[in-house]
């Protein structure tokens, strides 16, 4: 394959540049860095928009940091190498995650974790193993990346540990899908919470990610799914993901605590509880939802305000547990092509997830609708 | 074997009755009924003092319930059985343990819970199939019973599904030490940690259970063993139990939160915290202590005034784990025997446990011991 005309060059391209928070997206031409060192530089072909995007876009100074490039979830086209990087090379498809997978460290190697260490998650902006920036706006100021990844750009550059190599012949957009949201859901069943045929589950908050949850129970044969959602058009939705009963709070509870409710239709309490939507309320209310002896509490929802988590040291002491997980538990570079084949193999539905498509100059219309709750995901692609 | 004289009918002998909450026990006469059903009347050989007597004979009302006569971790004798009694006869030696085993439930054939639901646990006096009382003071009125036990008698009538029965020839001040708290702290390593070689492991407090933790996490060869408690004299005791390095907060931390000082000495935390004290900001400290990725922090220790427990969700996400424990997750009825069988066999250490041996009618002095932290275990026999 010939070299990129670009390779070791800054390439000027278009993004979605987010100046102010919660103000609308403007598309811009920017400087996109060449490669260095681990860096990939890639093309982006198609991205979507997770709710993680959003909470990080209404976020304030000083946690807040303007301008940005926010988005992570996408497939893109491997433009140009670093000089350091063997992993994949020039036309490789990959999808870029926000958490690496060195494949090294002490937790690459270990079964029971998948938050390498070797390349740490890198909360503020910059690129992961030297924190410079790779965007420039076309005053030749600095615009901040997010998550080590920024796919609201035709361009962009992520560190090798943070791409997994796909066959290229694999659909973008359901490729798209998996480089968050609902691997995170289907993570938490198969790998963080370990679901086992027959189980109960319960899950809090049905927006893409508790769909992904459903969706995962299903695949794992739990044999009962109940969603919670002040949406009641939320219950026909879930059908299709494997949800068998739902509950909604604001009018199924009368008097009673959402857990007391679940505790009754299950006969004391669910043996997984999945909290999807960000609020230490309903944390606690799901960690309250699950059963004594085993019961198990999995957090994937970022807290929306910040708020600890509180509880009664007397629930835990009889046997239940409370743990959390980002990304599901999922390790990207071997776990993610597992989920790739249960798609091929018809097991895993990922199409119903879709509720959009557009051309990447309206994604404001797409944040519009994932805000309002009127989508799951909307794919934006870079080339109409 | 001849029927106990008494079979059927009630028997008059001593007993260490709370009055009042906090105040000294009183060594009086009492009747104890005759046992029916399910239940087993027990002769007391030897008794000592768990921290939750402690706890809940300072409780006052309306928590507290008095009089009563506390005392869960003991050994005994069947003097005689009740109707449907067919797993113990007369002269068999059993162990007591708050906790149930029906065997037959859910969670008894379970391998993921030790919380009986056929028996359920009961926090308030009575006998736990159908509350009943089988304590009387001279007068007639009802003393109320203690976590379906009450030890500190020499005859006490226990369900039959909370007996353990054992070898009559194995030391009964050893079996008494396997009735609640050794039992709960090794358990704790085993069961409900499953503690792997080479990991390291934090308590924060080294009490009995505590360093009955350190015990299990030496047979179950933890590379490293750090033992956090105030009192000083506690890091010399600990060695015996396998502890390899000890912090007292007041004076090692400096500036530092105890969270912090575990994970500089441990390259991130350690894999395994374990709370056996019972206070809420200790439970928080013990879950930050916890290594990202895997870290699992247990909670032993019953909160002591009732507060909630508290911490940031962002510190979940990151695939920590917090769980709690009643008996370390042991199943009395299967799991006790194999605590006996490594005892029997010189792999786990119980007779570093016992600090002082005396007569029941010195109940009160050990009390005081137990309470000024000067004893592990005090050991009460009914018959010196």
């Amino acid at each position: 394959m010939e070299k990129s005309p670009h390779a070791g060059k800054p390439i000027r391209c278009k993004a979605a540049v987010s100046r102010t928070a919660g103000e609308p997206l403007e598309i811009e031409e920017i400087e996109v860095a060449f490669p260095i060192d681990w860096e990939v530089r890639i093309k982006i072909l198609c991205t979507s928009i997770c709710h993680s995007d959003v909470t990080f876009w209404k976020l304030k100074a000083p946690i807040g940091v303007f301008p940005r490039i926010f988005g992570h979830e996408a497939v893109g086209v491997v433009e140009s190498v670093g000089e350091k990087v063997t992993e994949v090379k020039e036309g490789d498809t990959v999808i870029p995650v926000f958490i690496s997978n060195c494949q090294e460290c002490r937790d690459c190697k270990s079964k029971k974790s998948n938050i390498c260490t070797k390349v740490p998650f890198r909360f503020f902006p910059g690129m992961p193993r030297d924190g410079r920036s790779i965007f420039k706006d076309s005053k030749g100021e600095i615009i901040h990346n997010f998550l080590a990844i920024s796919s609201f750009s035709e361009y962009t550059v992520v560190d090798v540990s943070h791409l997994v190599k796909i066959d290229a012949g694999f659909p973008p957009e359901k490729a798209c899908l998996l480089s968050c949201g609902i691997t995170t859901g289907v993570g938490a069943v198969w790998k963080a919470a370990q679901v086992e045929e027959g189980s109960t589950v319960a899950i809090f908050g049905l927006g893409a990610v508790g769909l992904a949850v459903a969706e995962g129970a299903r695949l794992h044969k739990a044999s009962r799914i109940i969603g919670v959602d002040l949406n009641i058009e939320k219950f026909e939705i879930g059908k299709k993901f494997g949800v068998t009963d739902f509950i909604n709070p604001a009018a199924d509870c009368k008097d009673k605590n959402i857990s007391e409710v679940i505790k009754e239709m299950t006969d004391g309490g669910a043996d997984y509880c999945f909290e999807c939507i960000g609020l230490a309320s309903v944390m606690s209310d799901a960690f309250n939802s699950c059963r004594k002896g085993w019961g198990k509490t999995v957090i994937l929802g970022v807290e929306k305000h910040g708020s600890p988590i509180s509880f009664s040291p007397a629930e835990i002491l009889w046997g239940r547990t409370f743990t959390g997980t980002s990304l599901g538990g999922i390790k990207p570079k071997s776990d993610i092509p597992v989920l790739i084949q249960r798609y091929m193999d018809k097991e895993l539905h990922l199409d119903e997830f879709i509720t959009d498509q557009m051309g990447f100059q309206d994604i404001n219309k797409a944040f519009d609708l994932l805000t309002q709750g009127k989508s799951l995901r909307s794919i934006l692609w870079m080339d109409p």
